[in-house]
Parts: C-alpha cells; sequence; structure tokens
C-alpha cells in the first residue's frame, strides 16, 4: 500500500479546543514500524485531557495527540525489524520502556520512569492516520481478532493485569466495583481465569445488566441497595476496583474476608480513606495497577477465542474528524459504552 | 517435679483491678501439656485490657488472667502428646486454633475464626505459675535459648511475619517506623532475613539509639526531622510500620517507589487516610499482619545462633504479685523496653 | 433414614482374592459422620492392589477394603460435627491428616506423615454401603453434582493440584500426555484455568478423540507420529505428565522451553532417566504431585458449573457385588474410561 | 587517563593454543562504555574451552578471546550513557540481552535467545587490557570492593541465582554438594539469606576445612562417608547441588523431605538418573540454574557489607601473558580456589 508523504491527525490544542491538523508522515528508527491507524478506543483519560489540560502531575503544555488505544495494519518497517512485517495488522500496547533500566529487566516494564506512552503529555497519541512504534510493543492480531478488538486490547489488558494481580483463579469468587468499560472487561477476564462467582456493582441499571450478559453471576444496583455486604450470601476473597469512588473502595474492601486481595484500578484521588484495622486483622491485601507488563499475549488469546467479548463493547464509531464528538459520547451519552474512532474515516 | 494442687494466678477483675488469686491446677486433655511458667513477656495488649477492659471488639466481661507470651518448663503431658516430654523447655505458641476449617487447611491459621488465644477474653492467659496448652502450639528450646528469650519468641514471630509478608530478603532496603519492642526486633529479624540497609523513625533519642545497636544502619529522629523523604540518600523498597501513627504510616507508604511493599503492624485506628493515587502508580502492596503462622521454627532458629538478640531487650522483670507494676512499667518507665514477669518469683 | 446394624462390604483377602463380608456399621467419633455410600470411582491402584497385593513401599498385610473414591449421603453425624448434617450429600476427600504437624499446620497436609487415606494399608477404603470419615473431608455437594460426578472429584483434584503446581493461566500452552481418566480430567482442568491451548498425547485413537470432545486444541497419536516434538507449531510451557511412560516424561520436558514447568502425575518408576541439561539451560521446574490439598472447593465449583464434564467419563457402572468385575473393566476393557461401583446396587 | 591506541589480548587460537595479541581499542556505541581491564576471575568453562574448543553445543570456530568474570575501570562512555561515568570502578555482568523479546520483558534476560556474553563462542571475552560493555550490566562498586572480588561478584551471581531459586531464607537447611568455587559461595550465600544450617560435602579435606571457615555448620567428606542420608540429623530442606555429579545430584535429591527444593548448579551430563518416585511422592521441585537475573545489586550488597568474603577464595593471580598458567592452575593446583587474570599485569 502506496504511503502519502502527509497525514491528517487530530490536535488537543488547548483545553476543549481539537483541530484536525495536516502533518508530514513521520519517520521511523530501525527497530521501528508505521502503522495505518484503523481503530482508536477512546478512554476517560482523553475526555480529561481534552476537558482539563491535565491529569494530576501530567500536563499538556503544548499541543497533543490524544488516543492511547490504537491498531492497525504495518505499512513499513526499519531495517532492523524482525518481528512484524507489512502487511500485518496489530495492536499497539502504547507505552515503550527504556528496556534497560532494574525495573525493565526485572519484568515490571510498566513502572519504568521513562516510559513513552501514547498520548500522555509530551508523547503523541494515535488519533492519526499513520502512527509509529516499537516493533517489541506492535503485537500482530489474527484475523478472528477485528479492527476494533484489536484497539480494545488495551484496556483488556488493565483487566488481565488487574486480575494477574489479584491472583483470580479457578473458584474464585469476585467483586468488581463499578461497570465502565474496565469493569465489564474485568467480569470477563475473572471469568477466563476461572472465577467461580463475579459480582459486579454499579448506580446504571444498564450497565448491571450488560455485565450479567458478558457473564457476572450477581449484579447488585448501589443506588437501590446499601453496599455490598448486603450482596446477600456473597463473600468475596477478591475485590477489583474499577468506580474510583472512596465509598466504593472502602466497602469493597469490608466485604473482603482473611487473606482477600484487592486491587485498585479506578483513580480515586490522592488520599483515600481505608479501613485498616479491617485490613490488618484479616490480612487483606490492597494494591494497585500501573498500566500493565507482559499483558497482550494473553490478551489476544482471549479475544481470538473469544473467551472476552471485545466487539460487544463498542457502541459507536466516530471518524478523525470528529474526535470532540467521540469523547462527548463516550462522556454523556448514557449508551455509550466504548468509542472507537476510525482515523481512516 | 512434684505438681501441686494449686496455684497462683494474676486475674484482672475490672479495669484497672488486679489481684493475685489461689486457682486449682488446670486439667488437660490427651493433647495438651501442663508447663510450669517461667517467664512471660508484657505487651502493649495486656496494659490496654488492664487500663480500659477491652480491644476494639474483643471486651472484658469476666475476670481474666493477662499475659500471652509465655515460656516455661514442661511438668505433665496428656496421653497422647508425642512431641514434647516432661523436663522440657518449651515456648508457647500462644494462640491454638481448631485446625481443621479452610484457612487452618490451607496454613493460614492465624486467621481461624476459632482461634483461641492466651488472654484475649474470654480466654486466660499465662499471668500464672502454670498453664496447660496444645502440644502442637509447645515449642521445645534448646539451652542456648534463655527463659526470657524464650518468652519473647511470640513478638519476634510478629516481626518475621512482618518480614515474610514484606518479602525481605537480601538486597533489600527496609524502614521500620516505631522503635517499640516490635520495631527492635523487625529491626533485626530484616537484617537476619538479608536486608542490606535498615532504617528506622522514632521519635525517642533512646530507642534509635539501641536500634542502632541491634543492626539498624540509619536512625532518624522524626522529631527534629521531616519525615522518612528526608532520610537522605535512602529510597525503601520495604515500609515495616510498627508504630500505628497514620502520620507514619502514610508517610512512609510515600517513601516507597515502584513495587514497593507497605506492611502494617502497629494498630492505628479503624481507618486511616492513604495515598493511594502514590500506592497505585507505583503499585504498591499495603498489607497489615494478624500475629502469625508457623514463625516458631525460625525464631527458634535466629534465637538460638544469637542472630537476634532478646535478652538485650528486657530491661525489667517483676514477680506474679507485681503485674500490675510490671505494666505499669512497660507504659511508663522510659527507660523500659521489654518487661517480663516471672510467676514464679 | 433408618441405618442398619450391618452392611455389605467387598474386601480384599487376597491377592485376586475379593469377598463380599457382612460387617457391624462402624462407629463414629465426636467429630466424624456416617456416609451411606452412593458412588465409588475406581482406579488403577484399586487395581494394583488387587492384583498384586502392594503398591511400593504400601503392602496389603491383612485383609482390605478398597475404593478411595467415595460419594454418599450422611446419615449421622458425632455430637461436635458443625460442618455437615444428615441428609446432605457428601464427595468424601479420602485423606484425613493429622491436621497438626508443621506440614499439615504450613497447608500441605498432604504430605502429612500421618496421613490416614482410603485404601492404603491398613486403612480400609469405600466399597462398602457405609463409611465413616472426618467432618473436615466430608464435602457438600450441590444437587447439580450427580453422585458419579461427587465420587469423581477425587481424581479432578488430582488435575487441578498438577494445575496449580504448574501455574496453569490465562493464556497457557500445556501438554498433557496420557490420556487416561486422569490425563482427560488434566485437559479440562486446563482449559478451566484458562489455557490457551491443551494438546495431548496418547496411543490409543479413541482416547485422542475423547480428549478432543472435551477441549483439547490438539491430540497427537504418538503410535504414528515420532514425539512431542513433532507436534508442529506447538511450543508448550507447561507439562503434564499423566500416563507414567518414562518416554512421555523425557519426550515432554524436551518439549519445553525457556521457564517451563513439568508436574509429573503418573508414576513411571523409582528412577527415571531426565534431560538434565536441558532442565538447566531452561530452567524448567520439575516437580510431581501426591494427591492435593485443599482442592474440594475448586472441585466441586468446576463440577457444578459444569465447566469440568465428569458424568462424561463414566462408561461401566457395578454393583458391590462385582467389584472384580470393575477392576477387571477399568484395567481391560477398551471402551472403558472411568468405572464406577455402587455400593447400594 | 590516556586510551592508547592498542592493546594486548590473550586469543585462543586452537585449542590448547593461547596467544598474546596486539589489537586495537574496540570502538563503543552510544550506549556502551569502554573499560580499562583490572581482574578477571577464571572458571571451569575457560579451561574447557582453552583444551576441547568447545562446550556442548557451543563450538569455537575462529579465534576467541575467553574470560567471562571481569572487574575494570571505566575509561570513555558513549554519548548516551547515563548510569556510568569515567573514573568509576565497575564490575561487568558478562552477558547483554535482546532486552525486548517476551523472556526478557517478563524480567527472565538469562534465557533471552539473542543473548551475547562473554566468552561464549562468537562473542569474545575478556582477557584483554580494555573491553567495551553496554551501560546496563556496568555496575559501578564501592571502594570496599576491591578488584578482585568485582570480578567475582559473576560466580556470586551464580550463588544468589540459586539461592533465590532454591527459596532459601531464614531458618532453611541447607546442602551444598560440592566445595568448588561456586560452591563455597553457595555456603556462604545460603547463609546470607539466613539458613540456619548449611551442610556441604566434596571428596577433598581441604575444601571442605575451607568451606566450615566460611561459614559451612556441617562438612562432609564423602569418601569418607557414604552419601548425604548418613549426615547424621540433618535434614536438608534445600539442595544446591554444584558437583555436577549424578550420584551426588541423585542422592541430594533422595536426602530432601517433603517440598523440598532442589536447584541443579552443577552440570552433569545431558541425561541423569533421578529418584522420580521420590520426587513425586514428596513433591520436591527439581530446577536448574542458567546464568542469574537482576543479580548484582544483591551481589554488590552482599559483597561490599563482607556478608560474603569474596577475596578469601583467590588464591592465584597471573598476568595477561600468563592464561595458559592461570588455566592450569585453576584446573591442577590443589591449592588453587580461584585463580585471578589481571590483564595491566
Amino acid at each position: 500500500m502506496a504511503v502519502p508523504d502527509t497525514m491528517r491527525v487530530s490536535v488537543l490544542r488547548a483545553p476543549g479546543e481539537l483541530a484536525l491538523e495536516r502533518r508530514p508522515i513521520p519517520a521511523f528508527g530501525p527497530r521501528e514500524v508505521l502503522v495505518r491507524v484503523l481503530s482508536v478506543g477512546t478512554c476517560g483519560s482523553d475526555t480529561h485531557y481534552y476537558r482539563h489540560g491535565r491529569i494530576g502531575r501530567f500536563v499538556v503544555r503544548a499541543p497533543l495527540v490524544l488516543g492511547h488505544e490504537p491498531a492497525g495494519e504495518v505499512v513499513a518497517v526499519g531495517a532492523e525489524v524482525e518481528r512484524v512485517r507489512p502487511g500485518q495488522r496489530v495492536s499497539l500496547e502504547p507505552g515503550v520502556p527504556c528496556f534497560t533500566c532494574p525495573l525493565c529487566a526485572s519484568g515490571r516494564y510498566n513502572l519504568c520512569p521513562r516510559m513513552r506512552f501514547f498520548a500522555t503529555p509530551p508523547v503523541d497519541g494515535a488519533f492519526a492516520e499513520y502512527v509509529v512504534h516499537h516493533e517489541a510493543m506492535a503485537h500482530p492480531v489474527p484475523d478472528t481478532v477485528s479492527d476494533d478488538a484489536a484497539a480494545l486490547l488495551e484496556p483488556l489488558s488493565v483487566a488481565i493485569w488487574a486480575c494477574r494481580k489479584a491472583g483470580v483463579g479457578p473458584g474464585s469468587r469476585v467483586l468488581v466495583s463499578g461497570a465502565g468499560p474496565v469493569g465489564l472487561l474485568a467480569v470477563q477476564a475473572a471469568r477466563a481465569f476461572g472465577a467461580a462467582e463475579v459480582a459486579v456493582t454499579d448506580l446504571r441499571w444498564a450497565r448491571l445488566s450488560l455485565a450479567r450478559d458478558l457473564g457476572a453471576s450477581r449484579a447488585v444496583d448501589m443506588g437501590a441497595d446499601t453496599g455490598p455486604k448486603e450482596v446477600s450470601g456473597f463473600a468475596p476473597d477478591i475485590l477489583i476496583e474499577c468506580s474510583g469512588s472512596p465509598e466504593a473502595t472502602a466497602g469493597g474492601v469490608l466485604a473482603l474476608g482473611g487473606g482477600g486481595r484487592a486491587v485498585l484500578v479506578g483513580m480515586g484521588g490522592d488520599t483515600v480513606a481505608l479501613p485498616l484495622s479491617h485490613v490488618q486483622d484479616n490480612e487483606i491485601t490492597v494494591t494497585g495497577v500501573f498500566r500493565y507488563a507482559n499483558t497482550w499475549p494473553t490478551a489476544i488469546a482471549l479475544a481470538s477465542a473469544r473467551t472476552v467479548d471485545l466487539d460487544r463493547l463498542v457502541t459507536h464509531h466516530f471518524g478523525l474528524a470528529d474526535v470532540e464528538g467521540a469523547l462527548g459520547a463516550g462522556a454523556e451519552d448514557p449508551t455509550a459504552v466504548k468509542v472507537v474512532v476510525r482515523p481512516q474515516a
């Protein structure tokens, strides 16, 4: 496929101001690949940058391209590339670590202090017709995985990573608090890890209904109910907190018994009050996830076997000219679950 | 040794009211041993029960014998006892679990909901001339371990359990916050586990000095200093929190970097504000310890090899008639580290 | 249900000599339950005792009741029993450990040196109308689990234990060598643990075909093929060896790559030649399973959710009067997979 | 320090033929450092290449520089180097992996199929006045670590890696079979990991005596004795096999009880007979080590704190002109333990 000289890119010029620009096709190094982007999932962090221009310590100080869940087709490769070839469809793991620091060398590259991550200032993201990426983070996907599903391997990786940290296995009883996209993927991932029961809590009936369709054995409307302890007869040994709500976090931890594990995925503020004496008396382990490491092979296996249904989550598509619409739909449309941008449209 | 018919026992009759009583020597079952108590360590929880009549959900509703860190000599054994014999000196692991519930069967007997634990209402403790205990929890000690040291295997077990949970190993950089008896034992245990550096924080100069004598590589006076982040050049990967201070807990967690582990030993209140976004961004693991499991063999090995010096911690002795003095000294005498009651005196 | 005074029992009087006897209903202790046996799976070890009177160091020196995979209905309970009640159907975990030795206390009760195990001399087994068992090892099963399936939770436990030891998880590529009952259960268990691919090898076409029906993604006829390395395109990271064949063991280990894990389930002789330099160069871990620990809750979850199909394995039933026929069918009938004795028939 | 244009190098031209050559100082890339070599430990593999021209699948097909345990001083760095600077003394971890393959990304870079390792054909080693190396594998050492000790961090890493794989910790009872340099380091490392008892076996009285000086609690002359089972009263839970002897391997595994772990360090041939039924009945884990990963920080900590005494092992020094003498001494001189080449001499 012929590669043009320039491409369209959606650029965040200032909080609330997105514009379509034309830029040169980026150059690529010897270990890098040039990818024609086909699908990019949108995420709450994209919307947050769009509206507020920052997320915590990460501040947008110059025009930035958003989008960090891309899939596409390899159209050119650097001279030393060996793992992918032009024509392959790939899911792009959005962060490229330094590979050689002690954290990278010990398998925790997600914590690499030199990580360069799509759409995290000052690194441009993937709401663009083409992107360049390191071959090690360009994962070929089989034909059984759609373009959209290939994009959604990124949030699936978050769910897989959370399940790994939580030690979900056959027989586990898992409480997932929050039925947003990551919560819905956590439900499916927990099932794929063998969980015997997966309860999900949320305030939205439609989301709870979808969670049940996707494998949740219980769905609890927290607006109507008084909390996880009231999920009668269900004693979770694992909490995967996906809401970011301090109340859900504290309540979920309190629902755990001896040796329980809590993994915090949703961001709930710098400081949160936790029921520490319950944590201590029951030797509960509390931890969080920061992105993921070494999850794509598993994500591809689960998606290609349809153990996890990613396409089912996609409710809306937008073209590159309407990233604003995509981000707005994701944030405001109650029927939206996962919104995908198609840069070639 | 002839066993008398009755014995002296120190009984907590009401908050603040301890009395010496004479009771029959207790009967023992086929798997139980009768132990002539030689040394019993005192602990903050004894003082708390003495003063307030309760610790959280555990309420003293009837006269209670305090003391849960006993060592002594076996003087008689039940018909089916095989692991110990009369004449042996033993350190008594104070909790007897049900042995057969799922938590017991999976090696977490410390979380057994049917645990019977010395000096936890309604189970009597060891401030008595004799106690009866299950043979499985009566651990013979070699001659190289003194009576006092045999008693102090209990708090050492807390420290060992914390080091295990924290994954202390060769090269670890450990921050111990709080230089009370358990903190001082955590310093020594961390060294025994191979820690390369052990920093300790406290507000008391004498305790910090003792901590250095016992192996701490750094000692930081938190009254003079502004916090663990200020421990220049020291980046701990592990926190063992032994102060129970919410500030030390939050500050200690903030001092940890990527993949850090925090083990909370000190009790700091039902609910504590934790820096959760730091926990999440760095995938820090936070957990607590509730007593210990399977620690005595290791504790005996460390004590008999003098890798950990227990006798050094003992500053005061009291007889059974003056448990009140013992508890008071432990709480109020600034020169007291560990106070031991000798029931035969 | 009225319990009679006596019961029929199938007794191995000498190698090759089974006889039906009438014995008193056994007495039970305060923590024990009396169970009316409904289904008992037969196992190769039963046949081996029947034919040879011994298995390695275990020698039948007195009349012995065989059968160690029983399920039944509780008909009476001891005075202190709390976890089960009359009328409940239970699957009996066949081994009762001492519960209190260091191995038991650390969660490895399967290695308890004082284990008393059904049908392991001198402990009688379950080819009887009634058996007595410790309540902790009598696991209630829901109505969705048939009597036969409840019996087969025992071999399923072997498969679960092997998968746990092997660390099977989402994305794993597992090679199961040997498609006997345990191999077929290992295939299903590996799937339940999330394995992406499960290859199975055997010499019997019918077994391989059944393995595929039960979830194997590849089935390799080792008679027609030259070995696991020839399983084109399949690079297992885990071996679960269920054949006991030294060739399959060595070949399977050689098929593993860097960081591979081999779990040896089949018994292949006291001493076996292993490709140690391959093990060393690839840091492969080799271990074995001896029975299981803490597997019943998981086994019940998998069976009741039909994640694992146990009834499908049952090909033959025999009454208590024809245990000889049952053992013969299991060993010689090529259509037999799992043979069940029904003591009430 | 001025760097000359050329340097002296000891080259293996053919089996048994070493020659001193003069070569240009090698060029270095942007992430590489140029090191003036001060000490290089010699190893049995150097002698093996020297004598036989191959080790298993690794064949010397062109002139090769031997030596893979180097330490030296950084004299120049590439443009992008950040972790070391000229003037620093460094210990060189001899293997440079690809950093980006799945094994590297998951923390097992020692198994990287693209590893380039000093003195493993066709990669030249360090018997040279200068070498070039990747900065990530050049570990600065403090002044408290001598040049020789910095070189010996390599074999110490093997011992640390073995202890990590074996799970040595406080209270462990470790059997080290073989008191060669790695065995002697395994004794010291096991102590540093907290082992309560370390027994060592060998046929050489002098080595056993040295092992005792270095911390072994028992030393067994296998020539005089009949095997590890005869080490009266010693029941190891861990075997670190450093002799490569098939008898020691099998005997050591047989000495382990329930849940024991065996780590095979010595190379004992492609295929070795192992007591598999003992492995299975006791759920013993058997694995091997292939080099090491992420060990240098721990090695530096142990060496600088003198927890492990490396200088004590060095018995002989040779200059670059007499590498032949160095390799000969290491292999034949009964008083030799560790022989060091000093390329600047």
